[in-house]
């Protein structure tokens, strides 16, 4: 597709017009108000509109700003352009089959779940021969708040955006989708949906799990008062990620099941291994396994940008 | 023994004397140089001593006005009413067998080891019966920073302290020692080692071991580049303490290896139990391991201060 029809399918009410007339936003938190905020901001989302349950949180969304006003999901299928799933993972499936018969043909479907293959399986079912609108998503990004208090503009700023188009997804749907991540300012990549779920199990599920577990562990001990009373910087930041969302985490977890079990065990290898070299007192083995993760931290750190 | 006791073995030379007319610190790094300057900033220390093998660093810490000059051990053994030793673990039990002979019986020696009954057992071996003038100390406080160029006099303000004396352990000696820390403005605790060092097994030893583990795994992973360019700042807390020296870790682990050792085992418990919960597709038992450690998260957030 040449740039011109790039602009044209952006575009599709001339020049003056905003690249997304009207954008909906199922989940008017963090990760979609967020969106929502950004899209506004950089001035390429005309009206917004935002779907939930909760009518509290639509009321504070709006207030906020972050949306011009709630909608039903038929509202939304009937306005919008581009409806984004801000949803649970657990969630999207459900609204994908819920919003498959009434989806019009022009409009654009993208989600925000943290896991891949099981979305893009549950859009397989529900979808048919709308699969084409359909640009399975994940921005690499969060923070401990949730709700749409939490939700600014620069959340998506430098952070990546990971797409996961199917064979069947346009060519115009996967552009206006990467056009408007980018126009939050996140980098976006694009990879198979399985990729995605092995490479996010590794750096980001099982972080999680692992911390969760030895917080849980921490928790559990019959002195767990006087552990907790000497734990100090190393202990809070390793079990930060500990406090997330239960209900989101089970989701996540269950979601990419398979990818998280097997990374579980590649690490518990590793951890075998390590036990095993200060088990025998292998000072050697043990400095070189301290010593390639120091180096590959601090690597990763003056790369990354992120501290 | 009654305060009016206190304040003499405090004040040896009249109350305008500073309580620790000479101080000398062995180590003159993060933690060595924090409580000299600490001490400094409190009024408490008349002259400081600074005993290293570097004699950059030595001079580097002069510049920085933490300590008044550089000095050998010998002469620190000679001069100073107390001696810190802040040198890594490894390094402690050589220093108290060096210092043993030459040990005036006025003279209160303490440590700042991230382990505490290896240290108790060399203090053993080589004391004899100066074995009371020496009070085991860990102040549970650090940064990523390492060095006299990262010390700071409010390093220790609101952190633990954890003093383990011995039954040998003169009550002056102890209350010396003691009182220094609250100079600092640290909150001192005391048990015995054994205590100590099953709970920084706990909350700090095997926290370093899981994160370096999880780095290591991570940094040799075939794809490890796409891995590590997609890891956000869930990845970049749970990972941030496997930047830490890969010598002081070592150390650590080898001096605490029992303790370590067996709470590993727990730890390897409890994420069996979580896996075995993932495999078998039970969200509700995810779910409530999930909760127990985000509730114990968050309550330890709120009660701790840190975050």
């Amino acid at each position: 597709m040449a740039f011109d029809d790039m602009t044209t399918a952006l575009s599709p009410t001339g020049d003056d017009a905003p690249l997304i007339p009207v954008l909906a936003v199922v989940g008017v938190g963090l990760i979609g108000g967020s969106f929502a905020a950004a899209l506004r901001a950089a001035g390429v989302a005309g009206r917004i509109l935002g779907v939930g349950r909760d009518a509290v949180t639509i009321q504070r969304a709006c207030d906020l700003g972050l949306i011009d006003q709630g909608a039903s999901l038929e509202d939304a299928l009937e306005q919008a352009d581009m409806i984004m799933l801000a949803a649970p993972v657990g969630a999207i499936a459900w609204l994908l089959e819920r919003m498959a018969p009434m989806l019009r043909p022009e409009t654009v479907v993208t989600d925000a779940g943290s896991t891949k293959s099981d979305i893009v399986q549950a859009a397989r079912r529900s979808l048919g021969n709308k699969l084409s609108q359909f640009v399975p998503g994940h921005p690499v990004a969060g923070a401990e708040q949730t709700g749409p208090r939490a939700a600014r503009p620069d959340l998506y700023v430098n952070r990546n955006v990971v797409l996961t188009p199917l064979a069947e997804t346009s060519r115009q749907a996967l552009n206006q989708v990467t056009r408007a991540w980018q126009a939050c300012g996140a980098r976006v990549l694009t990879m198979d949906a399985s990729t995605h779920d092995t490479v996010l199990a590794s750096v980001s599920h099982v972080p999680h799990f692992l911390s969760s577990v030895f917080m849980w562990q921490v928790a559990m001990a019959q002195d767990a008062d006087l552990r907790l009373s000497l734990a100090g910087s190393g202990f809070r930041d390793f079990t930060r990620i500990a406090a997330g969302s239960p209900e989101v985490w089970r989701d996540i977890f269950m979601s990419n099941r398979t990818a998280v079990l097997a990374e579980l065990a590649e690490v518990r290898r590793a951890l075998e291994h390590a036990e095993q070299a200060l088990c025998d007192g292998d000072e050697q083995a043990l400095e070189d396994f301290l010593e390639r993760a120091a180096l590959a931290r601090r690597l990763w750190a003056s790369r990354s940008g992120l501290e």
